[in-house]
């Protein structure tokens, strides 16, 4: 499957997230052509504000594979990885990160001017399905305006 | 209790992941002088290389109060958050961190270059049971050489 096939899958978790009022982003994570971890942002359903989709896709990654780290495997996610997201990417040495949209108010860049927070063998895509990734994002605030 | 006082309380936190052969770091959050959540270091325990004592700290917190935010509440520990946590505590909007050692390793300053991760309303504090933090990170780093 090409990245633009996996994005779609991530972008249908992000639909998940949106049909439950949740800020709509999806992930998930792939290793060797299979997917082994889905998820969507449920801070509202579990009153938690670190639960990202990639925190969520992260834990269950390691817990299908019983390791802690991610070498071997990419994560898909619609939108650009925030600070906290970012850290913990970093931890889990994961190969490949692509990532739909960009996010200006909490992508990570806004903190760590120029430095590269990931993991230095960490490979890095941005823009895939970039407008229907942000597009999403744009719906849902703007019913919510 | 003063802040050593918290300080010693996430240090036994810190001597439990010790004892379990996890890098000790253990943390506290307290709210209205009453403790609503411990932790320590799970990262081995747990295969999640996220499993930090900050990160556990908060999901507990928002789960005994049933929030996603954490204003009120102060996070004691024992070493200086990494860019992951960072992100965590910035997301929980928590009122006050109190760190013990430094972390010239992991810390978040490595990335941010002099910018702050955290919510412009979180009062920061560094330095409280320094040397006791530090040594309890040195005994298990050396113990491991």
């Amino acid at each position: 499957m090409t990245d633009e096939q996996y994005m779609q899958l991530a972008l249908a978790e992000a639909q998940k997230a949106f049909d439950k009022e949740e800020v709509p982003v999806g992930a998930i994570i792939v290793m060797n052509n299979r997917i082994i971890a889905r998820a969507h942002n449920q801070v509202e359903l579990l009153n938690d504000s670190t639960a990202h989709a990639e925190i969520l896709a992260l834990t269950s990654a390691f817990d299908f594979l019983s390791s802690k780290y991610l070498p071997e495997a990419t994560l898909y996610v619609t939108v650009e990885p925030c600070l906290m997201c970012s850290g913990a990417l970093y931890w889990s040495k994961i190969g490949k990160i692509v990532f739909g949209a960009d996010d200006e108010k909490n992508s990570y860049r806004k903190c760590c001017n120029g430095n590269n927070p990931f993991h230095p063998k960490t490979e890095l895509v941005g823009g895939i399905l970039k407008d229907e990734c942000a597009n999403l994002m744009k719906d849902f605030f703007k019913a919510r305006r």
